[in-house]
């Protein structure tokens, strides 16, 4: 009695429901602070308290028919002006209002893009290991997702086996950097050599290959590692940003489309993708929260908090004897499943009530994903915990 | 460089983007206040000060982690319960937070439930006139829009026209009441006999054809006409609804669906529209906003400056000898267009400076909708130029 579509993800659905219900049987006979759960990108850490003062000032200082009344698709022209200014200060870039379409996040937006340039059988790349949602996001608009295998150990973006994996039918491909689930933060190195095979290959078949540039970890960097940004290094660049995790809001579905002004045919697909917005029933990002990560562009979550819990979890994982990849950016510990059986890792950890995600689920067998945007507490207790895994999978030092 | 569709959607928007630069530009050259545009459906009252008090009282009642964060798809279980309980004590129903699913407002509600229900080639019927976004809605799961005719001059619905439509591709059958554009509130005979065919169908064809009611316009119903909950008529119903118009927050996109346990295989279509929420894009509802809505669910718009604009606009019109369906609900004015064509009616009425939508963007040549949600005034400073229409298209009383 469902679509056919929809019967196969409420079918996947359940695996990640299981893991759900699992942390709530757990907590339910250990009690919540006895459970473990990395699972979730959900940010622990509040909003920056410019974000709560941003919401006050609004109300008091803007009639509430603008506040929350329609603007068009694209969001409010001062919100779109902004943001351009607020990028082309930190980035070099000359965006206007023109150039910004305002989305109900980042998956908001990257499903108008996707709406906007996909034909039936259309295929998108994405490099291994990916989020899962882009499968579905292509899938949507009946494309299909290619991924280039994972480049062990560096996770650095592979040119070449992006190369091996584009065609005729290539409309896009989608980054994430900082990456989830490896932390990595894809080299100005990497990303020009990704540029150089979409020229060439958009020469080769005589039509553009877009980069999707999917950014909700931009602002979490640490140790001052650049995060280059992707227009300046190919211009038929989308960035589909998101504040979830940058001002922790992730409830709220805000954030934001770049299209540059030097993508091929930008006028056409700038309008397509407003209405796409429109049509798709997101019809314009939420009105008030538009008007107030207006007024806190400069802001930033607490992101010396992150870094702490990402040297105590790599510390303390890496002394047990586990391999993991040291995260430059977002909030995600990316390791080595002892052994290479990712499954058997994390079915050991949850007999600890320590629950985080396979590799598998990121088209990445042999690793796991720890989210560490947790308390820094919850770190500090589960590592007896993560002692007798290593223990049971025989990790030595 | 775009998909075909998003090619078709962007030429047909033209047609709408020209009404709306054609209004900048009569503004730009007689002022602001000398163009009269009846042509949006946004409202023009404040929401109620329970609004603005709710959203200050969750920035300081709530911590920021819960106001702002994720939640599972389907909404914050509180808000849900809140929600159904406001839908019980004024309706009857015995609704709980498991029937309900928060949404980024009526156009996602549709899309999430149409998503669920369409596998490509079904079909889905609906009124003339509809709200034209229907159509586009239907089209993103590649089903087909199948119109019944309107039933002219009451505009109720016509069980029997419906009839006529429906094939055993039928999935479902949207409505809308109070309805845009015609303001006619679907009487319970109306909808007795829509359940009447849809029961026979289901039974005939033997599969559910379910309603999708899409009801933004639900609170706002004059002079004590009852707008029936079509849940107690039909239980195979959706209902879609939206605080747009009810609290004049429809930049916040917030609503919310009903499902109710009676629904022919409740359980997978539940869960299966939670996660079309999620796989879509939405995600899930805006928090904040979320947590405001669930504090004012017995807060009210301005009814009564509506009920004076209809009465103003009713009046003077008629006066004038133009034909009105006298609206029961929703905030617009669906006139019969002197001599018949609706499309000459418009072009009369902008040599006036003023601006309304021809019935043919809606279905329905013939006829034209004139949103009154505007200042009173504006309606009273139009009645110069109405006259100058009337004369000119020869309309006499």
């Amino acid at each position: 009695m469902i679509s056919n579509k929809m019967a196969a993800l409420a079918q996947n659905n359940s695996v990640i429901r299981a893991m759900f219900e699992e942390g709530n049987r757990l907590a339910a006979q250990f009690g919540r602070e006895n459970v473990f759960d990395f699972s979730l990108g959900n940010p622990n850490f509040p909003p920056p308290e410019a974000v709560k003062s941003a919401i006050r000032d609004v109300l008091d200082d803007t009639s509430p028919v603008d506040i929350h009344g329609y603007m068009s698709n694209a969001g409010f022209p001062a919100v779109r002006e902004a943001v351009a200014h607020s990028i082309n200060r930190r980035h070099g870039t000359s965006f206007s209002s023109g150039n910004i379409i305002m989305s109900v996040g980042a998956a908001g937006a990257l499903n108008s893009v996707l709406k906007t340039l996909l034909n039936p059988g259309d295929e998108v790349a994405a490099f291994a290991p990916y989020f899962v949602e882009y499968g579905n996001y292509v899938a949507n608009y009946d494309g299909a997702l290619k991924v280039a295998p994972p480049n062990i150990p560096t996770f650095q973006p592979s040119a070449e086996s992006l190369e091996t994996v584009i065609t005729a039918k290539t409309r896009a491909v989608i980054i994430n950097t900082p990456n989830n689930p490896t932390g990595v933060i894809y080299s100005e190195e990497s990303l020009r050599a990704i540029a150089r095979v979409l020229t060439k290959k958009s020469k080769e078949f005589g039509a553009p290959i877009y980069l999707i540039s999917d950014e909700p970890y931009r602002e979490l960097a640490y140790d001052g590692v650049c995060v280059p940004y992707v227009t300046k290094l190919y211009p038929d660049t989308f960035v589909c940003y998101s504040w979830s995790k940058s001002l922790s809001l992730p409830g709220e579905r805000i954030g934001y489309i770049v299209i540059p002004s030097e993508l091929e045919d930008f006028s056409l697909i700038f309008d397509a993708v407003s209405i796409a917005t429109r049509v798709l029933g997101f019809v314009n990002a939420p009105s008030l929260i538009q008007l107030a990560v207006a007024r806190c562009l400069e802001a930033q979550t607490d992101i010396c908090a992150y870094d702490q819990n990402r040297r105590a979890l790599y510390d303390g994982l890496t002394s047990l004897g586990f391999e993991c990849v040291f995260p430059q950016g977002a909030f995600y510990m990316w390791v080595k499943a002892p052994g290479g059986d990712d499954k058997a890792f994390v079915a050991a950890a949850k007999d600890e009530n320590i629950l985080f995600v396979p590799g598998t689920s990121f088209a990445c067998p042999g690793y796991a994903r720890i989210a560490y945007c947790v308390a820094k507490s919850t770190i500090e207790r589960s590592m007896p915990g993560f002692k007798k895994i290593a223990a049971k999978l025989g990790v030595s030092k």
